[in-house]
């Protein structure tokens, strides 16, 4: 058993949209991920899926709306909700979700992370 | 569909090792809990239970060895460890866990809480 520090394990890679697993928890993972520039729209089926952000702000684009998400505060995201993250500046996210969830959700694409890295 | 400020919502109560709910996804709780002062020797038989710490440090024991979590940090109890969280100064917690988790584990005393408050 040993602690996990957010700062250290972001300072382990700078590439964009590609989800580390840094901690695992009763079948949820917990993931750090960088974002800069405009992800895709998707929903997951079956899981909900929590962003906190560590730094910066996430602009999560909904259909009927925009959150803006700063350092410090979490949105979840239900399943079966289109959403699509955005992020102007390069912003940290701290991920919560089930083990199952893949990034991209119901979409493939060039984005699309099927094997996570863990730190 | 809202986003949660941490420290919105925990300037909204001021009391120890009262875990309040601020968020809920696959079956899990987000929780805020300020701590002060030394907890109860407990385990969970099913939940593991993460703690990230979001001010001061949180002094994890265990029966084999003392783990300090300071901000930034995070841990996570596997279910069956034994462990009594200890804040010398006040430390406040976000914890991740399934929403059947008691605080107090497999302990019952003054110390637990059945109801928690959702802000």
């Amino acid at each position: 058993m040993e602690k996990v520090n957010l700062a250290q394990k972001l300072s382990l890679f700078n590439d964009y949209y590609n989800p580390r697993i840094v901690g695992e928890l009763n079948n949820q993972h917990v993931k750090l991920v960088k974002l800069k520039g405009e992800f895709v729209w998707h929903s997951h089926e079956v899981e909900d899926e929590l962003f906190l952000v560590i730094k910066g702000t996430l602009r999560m684009e909904l259909r009927d709306k925009t959150i803006h998400i700063n350092e410090g505060e979490f949105l979840v995201v239900p399943r079966g909700v289109e959403h699509k993250p955005v992020a102007d500046e390069e912003t940290h996210i701290l991920l919560f979700e089930p083990a199952t969830t893949l990034n991209t959700g119901d979409v493939e694409n060039e984005l699309t992370r099927k094997q996570l890295e863990k730190l």
